[in-house]
């Protein structure tokens, strides 16, 4: 038995969650249901203008990592912080939860600092990002330790960690050292925009290492230049071994071996979508890394989507377990 | 007018929120739903031993200050934090309320961090608080600006702010320069345990300088060394021209000019106590000074309060005056 069931990679952050209406949206330019970047001068000016927040652990990959370990999964996770409250707090929430965190933080005197999504969430429980990358733009390949790599059953990359030149490199080598283990590689799209940046090299990474991919169907539709999901599914599932698209409120597709199944989405209302996407992903992996069908991790998918959409904040609140097991799937 | 309603003054401090069990707190020497004071290494220590937790701006009577700013108060506070990440978090949550928050920070070299406050809310939603101070600690009179106290219609001063030698001279600095303006005053005794540490100090103050006195039942059979609520609201209305006492799912009492009102609880599942009675005083306050007469605002007490009993956090989440409006107090 490997020692990991998933090693994550991504951007490590902490989110600034705090409520807003679709003029505040408006007034500064943020494009609703999306992630955009922004720099520290941005991030001060939109953090001024916004209202009361809280802040609780975020970074995609990192998620999807808490939600695995907190079903009790095997999982480390590599992300960049610095050594400040913010970063220290990301490192304890993630430990906390069970996973592995080793990444070395950067040095408190060094300028950057710990990265913050600043995520306004509208009446309507739709999440819009605004991420300053701080140190996890600096995910550099001497972050990733082979050895550990090596002992993962799956490693999972996080698309938005493509913002950044060094970062290939760093996907590079986590994908050759778990390859050589036997290991495999599962990717998630994260965001159509980010598909718009790296299309090319996210097609290359597909056809070539990953056997599983995770995307949305605003993602999918992007990655493959088309309007038709049942095409984009089609060509997804011609180059990857297992395809994921979740749909929101239309629940999720799973493609594997020739057969399509459609997993229903639990209704739920909608507080904070935030880490929907995420959780899934987390859930799934832990159904495929327990030897359950694929269609069961895509309802355990399905069903821990709809935990963490009924509050704020993208890590799990209650006992997913339970939830699994009262929706009998476990 | 006076530019201000309610001048706060306390400890200035971010909560950290984590679940916890019975047992968690009994293994950990952590007394149950009180307040304690620790240190660096026991801040330490026991944040590593929590689960995953939020983080969300507190302190006691910036709490009060935020429930009456959200109210469209006029509000000022005046607590010390850290020029730090979690010191900008205070700041900012406080002014994008509404609140006047003008004391300068400790300079981002200095040793003591931002004070911090490690809450364990158990499954029943109780709350047990273990404070590392921080700077809030290090208040003093040059913090207080006597031309701001002379704006205040009322001051509200913390009793937690009583465990520092130099913020006695800081309270008696905001009351000199209050009174004087003919502003009046306004305590919160915060804790039965703060009340043993303080309570010939409290005594004197009640005594001289208080004109609105606001504690729960336990913090107020300390305060008079009584097991006899009643006892203690006669000797308390004997010393003070207002006396607030709250007492949970039972309500609260409020006495002034030789009257008694009880005023009900509104029935709530309790998520989480904390800063329940904070918000109660933010919302009497603001009841008090917009002319409403005390019954009433002791019924909009209670609406606060049950509102931030509902959801993680001391800060409220829904629309307060909503909330009254539905209650027909407003």
């Amino acid at each position: 038995m490997k020692r990991f069931q998933v090693v994550g990679i991504g951007n490590a952050m902490v989110d600034v969650l705090a409520p807003a209406d679709e003029a505040f949206l408006a007034a500064h330019g943020i494009g609703k249901a999306v992630m955009q970047l922004i720099d520290m001068p941005r991030a001060v000016h939109l953090y001024g203008a916004i209202g009361p927040a809280r802040e609780i652990s975020g970074g995609s990959a990192a998620n999807t990592i808490a939600g695995m370990a907190h079903l009790g999964g095997r999982t480390a996770y590599v992300g960049k912080v610095k050594d400040d409250q913010l970063g220290l707090i990301f490192a304890h929430d993630l430990r906390a939860q069970g996973a592995v965190y080793e990444t070395p933080m950067a040095p408190a005197d060094s300028e950057q600092e710990t990265g913050r999504c600043i995520i306004l969430v509208t009446p309507d429980g739709e999440r819009s990002m605004n991420t300053y990358l701080g140190w996890s733009e600096f995910l550099t390949p001497d972050d990733i330790d082979a050895a550990q790599m090596a002992q993962a059953e799956w490693i999972y990359l996080e698309g938005y960690r493509f913002d950044g030149p060094a970062s290939h490199e760093a996907f590079a080598r986590a994908i050759r050292a778990c390859k050589q283990a036997a290991g495999r590689v599962s990717l998630t799209l994260s965001d159509p925009f980010c598909v718009e940046r790296h299309r090319a090299a996210f097609r290359r990474m597909i056809r070539d290492d990953v056997d599983l991919l995770f995307a949305n169907r605003a993602e999918l539709l992007s990655m493959y230049q088309t309007v038709d999901l049942a095409a984009a599914l089609q060509a997804a599932s011609a180059e990857v071994a297992i395809v994921v698209c979740t749909e929101s409120d239309k629940g999720a597709h799973v493609l594997a071996d020739g057969k399509h199944w459609h997993v229903p989405a639990i209704p739920t209302k909608v507080v904070d979508a935030t880490g929907a996407g995420d959780l899934f992903a987390g859930a799934f992996l832990w159904g495929l890394t327990t030897g359950r069908d694929l269609e069961i991790a895509g309802r355990m998918g399905c069903i821990a989507a709809s935990e963490v959409i009924g509050h704020v904040g993208a890590r799990p609140e209650s006992d997913l377990r339970a939830l699994f097991a009262r929706h009998q799937v476990l």
